[in-house]
C-alpha cells in the first residue's frame, strides 16, 4: 500500500477512475408458455436466497400461484406482495407499502425481485428493485400487450406525482424479460388496442414494412390469434430492443421511442389517468404527425396514413382538444422530461417508417407553441386545417 | 431496417446488448477556499440549464450564499432548496417534499443538482438526483469531515426508513465532489471526532503507515488545523477512490469500506440515531477487532491497538451493550445489506492495515450468533475475557 506521504498540501484532485460495467445485457424470451419457466430463468439470470412477486391483486389472483409454483419447482424461496390494481395506485405510497413489506419479512440484499403484471406493476415493482437496498435484480413478466411493447423492455422504471407521469423514477434494467402470449387471451378488447398504439409506433418511426403488416393483419390481432400476437410482440420487442442498446440511458436516439408520447402524456395528464395509455400515445401521434407536416419536417400525408391504421383499430386519431384544453395541454408538455428550458420538444416523423432528426441532429423538436396549439385545437387528421 | 418477416412463430429469445457505460469517473477537488469554485466546476463537469441547491437549514445559512454566489459568478441560473436539520430528516417524506419543491418550479431534466451539507445532505439530495426524471447529475459539496470521508465519494445515496438506516437508495455516482478544508474549522469538535473515526477506518482496513500518522497527528487535527486536514482528507478520500473504483457496485472488496459498520449500523438503530455515526463506528470497528480475535480470524493485540487510537481521539472503544441489548444489537445485524440468507456478515481485519477474506474470498465473513453476542457483551478491548 502507497502511504502517500510525500502529497503537497495544498491541494488535491484524486480522480475515480471510471466504474465497470454493470449490466451485461439482457433476453426477453418470447415463447407461449413461458409463465411456468419463471423459476428455470430467474435460477440462472438472477440466482437469489429469496424472491418477492410482486403483482397487483388481479394479475395475482390470474397468475400468482402459476409463479409461485415455477419458482417452487426450481427449488426456489418465493413470496407474493400485493398491491391494488390501477394507475392511481403507481405512487410513492404503493412504493413504500411494498418496500416496508419486504423489509418487514427480511429480505435482504441477495433477494430478486419478480414483477408480474401490466405496465403499473412493472414500472414500480421495478423502481421498488432499483431502490432496494440500493437495487436487486428484477424480472419482468409483463401480462398486458402494452407492458410487453412499451415498458417491460429498456429498464425504464417510475412512479407518478401529482406534478405527472414517471417524473421520479430510475433506470434499472431487468435481468431478463420474459412475455408469455397465452396469457394476452384473456385481455378486454380495449387493453389490446391500447397495446397495438405502441407496435403501431414501432412501425412508424422505423420499419414501413411493420407498419403495413399491422395493417394487414388487423383482423387476426384483434382476434387474439395466438401467431399473429407472437409475431408482434417479438418484432415490436426486437425494434425496441436494438434502440434501448444502442442508447440505454435516453442520450439520443432512444428518444423517437416517445414519438406521440409529448402530446400523449399531457392528454392522460388532462384526463386525470383515466385514459388509457395506448388510447393517449394513439391521438399523440396523430397530432404530433400533424405538428410535423405543419412545421415541414414530416412528409405530407403521413398523418393521414396513420390515422387510417389507428381508426382500423379503433383508436383515438385525433386529440381532440377544445381551445382551453390545448393550452393546458401545452402547460403539460412544458414539465414533459424530453422538455429543455421550459419548452416542449417531440419526435417528429420523416415519413412512416423513419424519424427526423432537428437541425443540430437531436432527435426531439422544439416546436412553437402556437404551431401545438393551432394542431391540437384542429382536426390533426386535417393537416390543410393548419 | 430489417423487418423480421422471416422469424419463426414458435418463439423467440431477442437479446438486449449490453448497455454503454454510462460514468467516465470523477474528480474529487481537496482545496481550501474550493467552495467558490462551485460555479466553475459545475460549468465544466455538469453543464445545465438550471442548478438546484439542496443543503439543510443550518448548512444553507452558513453557506448557501457563498455556493448561489460562486453559481451566479459563473452564469449559471441556481436556486436554493432548503430542509430541516438532523439525521432524523433523512426520509422519504424529505425526499419527497424536495422533489416536489423542484417538480413544482419546473426543473427539467435538464437540471443539476448541488449537495451541499454533511452526510444526510449527500445521502438525501444524491437520492433526489438518482431518481429526479430518472436521473439527474449531482455535484457533492459535503461540509463535514464525515461527509468528505464518507458519504460524499462512491456513489452511495438513500434514506432511512423504521426498519433501519439506507435501506432504500441508489448508487449515483457524483459528476465532481468539491470538498473545502477551510469549512472544517468551524465544525463543532464531536463532528471532527465523528469524521475521524472514518480515517482511522481507513487506515486500520488499508494502510499502516496512515493509521500511525493519525495517531502522530492527533493533536493538529483534534485542533482543526488547516494542513493536517488537508492532509487527512486527501489520503482518507484517495485511499476510498482506489476502492469505490475497483469495484463501484460493492460486489466484493468495497465491503472492506464496511469495517465497524454492522456493529456500527446496529448501534445507531438502537440509539434511535440519536448516536452520531463516527462514535458509533468507532464502537463498532473495536467491537468487529475483538469478534475477529474471537474467531480467530484477526491478530491478538489488534483490538487493543485500535482502541488506544480511538480512544485518543475521545472516540468510544467499545460497544457498550449489557444481555437484552446485545441480541437487540444481533436482530439489527440481520436486516443489514450485508446480511446473507438472514445472517449477519461483517468485514474483518487480519491486522492493522489489512483485511482478510473469508475462505470463499468473501471480504465479509458470517460469524456465529453467540460469538457476536458474547463480544458485545464484554468488553471489546478485552478480548482475553472472549
Amino acid at each position: 500500500v502507497n502511504s502517500n506521504q510525500d502529497q503537497p498540501d495544498d491541494g488535491a484532485v484524486l480522480r475515480v477512475a471510471p466504474p465497470a460495467q454493470r449490466s451485461a445485457g439482457y433476453d426477453v424470451i418470447v415463447r407461449a408458455g413461458s409463465l411456468n419457466a419463471i423459476g428455470t430463468v430467474a435460477a440462472v439470470v438472477a440466482p437469489a436466497d429469496r424472491y418477492a412477486v410482486l403483482a397487483p391483486a388481479s394479475v395475482a389472483a390470474l397468475y400468482g400461484n402459476a409463479a409461485l409454483g415455477s419458482l417452487a419447482e426450481a427449488g426456489l424461496g418465493a413470496e407474493l406482495f400485493t398491491f391494488a390494481d390501477g394507475e392511481q395506485q403507481k405512487t410513492r405510497q404503493t412504493w413504500a407499502e411494498l418496500t416496508d413489506a419486504m423489509l418487514e419479512r427480511r429480505l435482504g440484499r441477495d433477494s430478486c425481485i419478480i414483477a408480474l403484471g401490466g405496465g403499473v406493476a412493472g414500472d414500480i415493482a421495478g423502481f421498488v428493485a432499483a431502490t432496494y437496498m440500493r437495487g436487486v435484480p428484477v424480472l419482468q413478466v409483463p401480462t398486458t400487450l402494452l407492458a410487453m411493447l412499451d415498458a417491460a423492455v429498456g429498464g425504464k422504471t417510475g412512479i407518478d406525482t401529482a406534478a405527472g407521469k414517471n417524473l421520479v423514477g430510475a433506470f434499472h434494467p431487468p435481468a431478463a424479460v420474459i412475455m408469455d402470449p397465452l396469457v394476452l387471451r384473456t385481455l378486454p378488447v380495449e387493453e389490446l388496442r391500447s397495446g397495438v398504439a405502441e407496435a403501431i409506433k414501432h412501425g412508424a418511426i422505423l420499419d414501413l414494412a411493420y407498419f403495413r403488416w399491422i395493417e394487414a393483419n388487423a383482423d387476426a390481432i384483434l382476434a387474439a390469434d395466438p401467431a399473429a400476437l407472437q409475431r408482434l410482440v417479438a418484432r415490436s420487442v426486437g425494434l425496441k430492443a436494438r434502440i434501448v442498446a444502442e442508447d440505454p440511458f435516453e442520450e439520443g436516439i432512444r428518444a423517437i421511442l416517445n414519438f406521440g408520447h409529448t402530446v400523449g402524456h399531457a392528454l392522460e395528464r388532462e384526463s386525470g389517468y383515466s385514459m388509457r395509455h395506448g388510447y393517449a400515445v394513439a391521438a399523440g401521434m396523430a397530432a404530433e404527425a400533424g405538428i410535423g407536416e405543419a412545421v415541414g419536417v414530416t412528409e405530407r400525408g403521413t398523418a393521414a396514413q396513420l390515422a387510417t391504421v389507428l381508426q382500423r383499430f379503433g383508436l383515438p386519431a385525433a386529440p381532440g382538444a377544445g381551445g382551453a384544453a390545448a393550452s393546458a395541454l401545452l402547460d403539460g408538455m412544458r414539465l414533459d422530461k424530453k422538455a429543455r428550458r421550459g419548452l416542449p420538444r417531440m419526435t417528429l416523423l420523416r415519413a412512416i417508417g423513419e424519424c427526423a432528426p432537428d437541425s443540430t441532429g437531436s432527435w426531439t423538436h422544439e416546436v412553437p407553441a402556437e404551431t401545438v396549439v393551432a394542431c391540437l385545437q384542429g382536426d390533426a387528421r386535417g393537416t390543410d386545417a393548419v
